[in-house]
């Protein structure tokens, strides 16, 4: 069965590109006349390509270099092994690469065109804005969810072997490592320098063409929100199925057959399925609510994806115990997006504590902020808890012969079942920074106040689902994590059964070499995320620069004499190559690290250090997501009038607020995701050399 | 030999408290005449009398509490066990609390009589002043000490049983959760409310007696830094004995024999003796360096444990390779002191860097300091697993039918080693609050700038050794509660056996039931930290209300009317009763979080949620503690005329960092230690319940 329905998964994925061509279309038909808009577009669209091409170009030399090291040493050593399956090995992960660069090159295109349609249609009202916006979102959710399971598809079309899809999911971690970090210290550059200067320098507005930086600030919101967040929830797609597919592969084998395998490639190609259904299904009245309007297409995706789920199991005859904790981990993963919203929408506590405190200085802002921000990472840990425990004692009883392989599995498809929906979860955040581009064009086109109003609340929309579908993409990429850690183990035993030598049963934390590497693998999150905020604030110094340049030697921009322009392309060039430079050393310490820690340590030292890893970034990417969404939505209910309003001390005290959530939203807090992954498939593909080589 | 050593212990003890109360009388002694300093000293005095007796009674009655429960439930239930035991138990819980509360109440007393001391003698030079505050703090270093070692010698005299010692501890760990918690949110309530009225507000100067929060701030010193972490250094102590207790008794009643109890008792009470000699040895000249003195003291104890203690594995034919992991635990304690000045001193890049971005405002003052703040827990995470990973290898060998044993008992070892020169650090600890008094005092008894600038010195000297102690305490206690943790499975196994079910083998990451307390676990400090700084938030502004409605209300007040007062004592009652009401509820739920994973998921969950709590809950701690102190460095470093200087915008932003800083630092920072400790305790405690009545 299983050709077959990797065949399916083919078609099925195809079916994707194909409605995300029909979507494309459809924006693109869209009209557009307004000349101002036209040409401020097409700079932000200049922009884009620029950051892409150059951190393509990074990445290819990266790439490049980590598989000519993959070539010789993964799976096994060339010396050692077959330079067939090492061929296969560095072929699988340029793929990965490649497979989550096109999609996320779709993907900027789109909504680089989007951005300005959306911007005109406003004039015609919220409809067909909010049409235009989520329409143009979604080519990137079909393009993120089609090729990651064409890609997995065809891996495993031509190698029928799962280890070589931790390779393609490697490509694909590196790859977002880059887009993700790199884009978050892209964004947050612009936007703090932008608003350093121009808001509170020189009192002009925020989206003033006379700033220099405003085109790339306006280029951050794709790079980071579209490219990024796509490269990310596609790497934690890709990696829930490949941890999935080696559980299922040794369980197949063991047992005979391929209904296991079959299962991950059926339940995937259903989510892509369900996930069509719900942005076909995407509807908003003429004065509807644009966050309703998102939240009900996400319900809907959850529906039918339960319900394609189990016609197939019963037809299929798939074990039902892996639905049910199919359907836990999709569940919990709605749960969680629906407390991370308590903790950032403006009509709950949180953000109205943090906007009084702000009345008392910025000290307030931050403290509440801070303290809100840690106590919400508790649903969210106890969910992804309570997920994989359920998931496990629901599996745990399939076959008494392999009890552990069974509910490792289990908790692999609970992750596999909250990645279901990422059609629809990439979409819903694509969607933001599309519209969040409209505003700022509606403002640089004169669109008028009116217009301007329509585009602000379809933003605002964004910023609230943005909120919720970090949370859940987190929780996502924790769960996946986890099961990550059981395709470790099986890597390593399956290594060790080749190798004649003793595999493991357990990583024990009472064992010391276990523990040492627990505590290390904890402290890696908070030194990345460390590396990642310092560089934003090196980066946004350098462009502060170049932006009172400007202003100071080109004659009348200050003034905003007709046609006078600022360049800039220098401010986007300055973002993109520090954005670069300052990725690089937190990418290199997160590997390095691994590598030190393996090399000492072993398989043991490394199972506690993927397990540290997971834990204390999970619980940072939490919290610093959670406080800047917190940060973010305090300063806009103050701006909105209450606690004083616009220009108030409280007003001041939440812009401090805010300039701190940043890049903890943006740059750290989700980069966190892609260095969990990353360290996570780096210590599978490395398993055979780490038991070989290590000094305990 | 154990009894002779368990007298000889005793022995050493009432060394320590003459020698306390010779340095009591000889600060006594000193004289004392300035009016307007006896009075406000005496006020200071009295706040900090009304704060213990305040905080005593609410612990009562916890105490009481829970001593009943003890009676009833532990070691085993009473209608299971034996009821004497029972009472042994409940018995030496009260005794741990009232052990540490004599220590404490010892502290505040002297504190507050040294703090008037020290403040006149700054008018004779730098050296009498020094000494004051020295000989002062070293009269609770050694009432610390004293009375940890008196206490667990007792009841282990009268027991002969460490569990029992496990009681002692769990009650220094209640009480050092009240007094470290809870004055914690004492201090910074009156830091924070008097800076926000006095300073900010009105512009008068920090001291400035009109203030009505100026003496409960001052008595914040008392009751956070002095009774606060005197309490907090006390409970590490014995807990750390407690868990080199039980595990040298379970191995020396399988090889026969007390040669590892009688080494735990004779290192504790080496290291008190090595600690009496280097406050013996602390000198300063007249124009001396006291952070010089205060470090050259630590250094001589330091080296005086080694000697000593190599000298008794000599004579009394212990273990070497013990002594080495002790030797290991204790060097590791100091390099990660000083890896922790490098992050809070200011001649230093991380104090610079965060003092140069205030300059940008007080957004980027926050976000350099969280991220060396983060950045900073590497090389102590680093030196707690190394020094974990040592000891266990060193012990490991000595017995091979034993490796598990002694592997463990090295690393209790090595964090009693951490812990040895606990009674110096108490030391130096105690004189930072009473050298910052004194400088209140000055400022307030009018007695010119040459002196204040002599306590000035004095008290900076103060807070650089504050943060590097810091750093050291939260150190000492990540390895103790790793010991802790074996000594939880130690007691699960003798329940077991006794029981006659099975016991545990290990702790297993793979094992689902274990990872979902290691994800509760590790939410448990994030959960603690925020309800305090919320607590502090909330009660701050309690206090403000209070200090504004004395303004208004009193007549003359704000004009520095002679004769008129305010009424200090109504602030400190107010923040007495909110740091009692803020504390209970964060204490309870980490405890409660306990009981549930417990009963859930048994012994299993909880080595998991012990071992999530310890990683996250170090990350916090230091994470908090660095930056405080960090913060703190930042602006003293700009007010000392740099980056613009006092009043510049830097400044402004300096001070924004200081106050999210404070609670960092001083309340929620070292508060999760104790919290961690109290958790672990129960764990221990409550073994033989999680083992025959839980879910799972």
């Amino acid at each position: 069965m299983d050709k077959l329905m990797l065949y399916l998964s083919i078609l099925v994925s195809l079916v994707a590109f194909a409605f995300a061509a029909w979507l494309f279309l459809w924006v693109k038909r869209q009209p557009s006349e307004n000349k101002l808009i036209a040409k401020n577009g097409e700079l932000i669209r200049q922009g884009a390509r620029t950051f892409l091409r150059k951190e393509y170009t990074v990445l290819a030399r990266f790439a490049l270099v980590a598989a000519v090291l993959i070539l010789i040493l993964l799976p096994s050593p060339i010396w050692k092994g077959n330079i067939f399956d090492n061929i296969l090995m560095a072929v699988a992960y340029l793929m990965g690469t490649a497979f989550s660069a096109i999609a996320g090159k779709i993907g900027i295109e789109v909504a680089t065109i989007a951005n300005v349609k959306a911007a005109e249609a406003a004039k015609s009202g919220i409809k067909p804005s909010f049409m235009t916006g989520f329409r143009g979102g979604a080519v990137m959710g079909m393009a993120v969810v089609g090729s990651s399971l064409l890609g997995v598809a065809i891996v495993y079309l031509l190698t029928g072997d799962a280890t070589t899809i931790l390779g393609f999911s490697f490509g694909a971690s590196s790859l977002a490592m880059f887009a993700k970090a790199g884009g978050g210290i892209f964004t947050k550059t612009a936007d703090i320098s932008a608003d350093l200067v121009g808001k509170v320098e020189l009192g002009i507005p925020e989206d003033d063409p006379r700033n220099p930086a405003v085109i790339a600030d306006n280029v951050g919101d794709n790079v980071g929100d579209v490219a990024g967040m796509g490269a990310d929830l596609f790497d934690s797609n890709v990696a829930s199925m490949a941890a999935a597919l080696v559980l299922a592969g040794s369980i197949d084998s063991a047992v005979g057959g391929v209904l296991n395998v079959s299962m991950v490639f059926c339940f995937a190609a259903l989510g892509l399925l369900a996930s069509v259904i719900g942005v076909l299904t995407a509807r908003i009245g003429k004065k509807g609510n644009p966050t309703r309007a998102l939240n009900s297409s996400t319900y809907v995706t959850t529906g039918v994806y339960i319900a394609l789920t189990a016609a197939a199991t019963a037809i299929l005859k798939f074990e039902w115990r892996i639905w049910l904790a199919c359907v836990v981990g999709l569940l919990v993963g709605v749960v969680i997006g629906i407390t991370t919203d308590y903790f950032t929408d403006d009509s709950k506590k949180p953000v109205r504590m943090v906007a009084k405190a702000s009345g008392t200085g910025p000290a307030f802002t931050i403290l509440s902020g801070i303290s809100y921000g840690l106590l919400s990472v508790f649903p969210a840990m106890i969910g992804i808890g309570v997920s994989a425990l359920a998931a496990y004692k629901l599996c745990e009883s399939i076959n008494p012969a392999y009890t552990f392989e069974y509910s490792m599995f289990g908790i692999s498809m609970a992750a596999v079942g909250m990645l279901s929906i990422v059609g629809m979860i990439v979409s819903n955040d694509a969607y933001g920074p599309i519209v969040d581009n409209a505003r700022g064009l509606a403002e640089m086109g004169n669109l008028g106040e009116d217009v301007i109003a329509i585009a602000d609340e379809l933003d605002s929309a964004g910023n609230t689902v943005k909120a919720v579908t970090k949370g859940f993409a987190i929780s996502a990429a924790g769960l996946t994590v986890i099961s990550l850690l059981g395709a470790f183990m099986s890597e390593v035993n399956t290594a060790a059964a080749e190798l004649g030598v003793e595999g493991i049963k357990n990583f024990d934390i009472m064992n010391p070499v276990v523990f040492f590497g627990l505590l290390i693998g904890a402290a890696i999150p908070a030194v990345f995320s460390a590396m990642l905020m310092l560089g934003v604030d090196r980066n946004a110094q350098r462009m502060v620069e170049e932006i009172h340049r400007q202003f100071r030697e080109i004659v009348g921009l200050k003034e905003g004499k007709e046609g006078v322009e600022p360049e800039y392309d220098k401010c986007i060039m300055i973002a993109t190559t520090g954005a670069m430079k300052e990725l690089i050393p937190a990418g290199l310490m997160a590997i390095v690290s691994t590598l030190v820690v393996g090399f000492i340590g072993g398989v043991q030292a490394i199972g506690g250090y993927l397990c540290g890893n997971i834990i204390t970034g999970l619980l940072l990417a939490l919290f610093m997501s959670n406080s800047g969404g917190l940060w973010d939505n305090s300063k806009k209910y103050i701006e909105a009038g209450n606690e004083g309003g616009k220009g108030s001390p409280a007003h001041k005290a939440a812009v401090v607020g805010d300039t701190v959530g940043d890049p903890f939203k943006d740059t750290a807090g989700p980069s966190i995701n892609t260095q969990i992954t990353v360290v996570s498939l780096v210590a599978s593909l490395m398993s055979t050399l780490f038991l070989t080589l290590s000094i305990f």
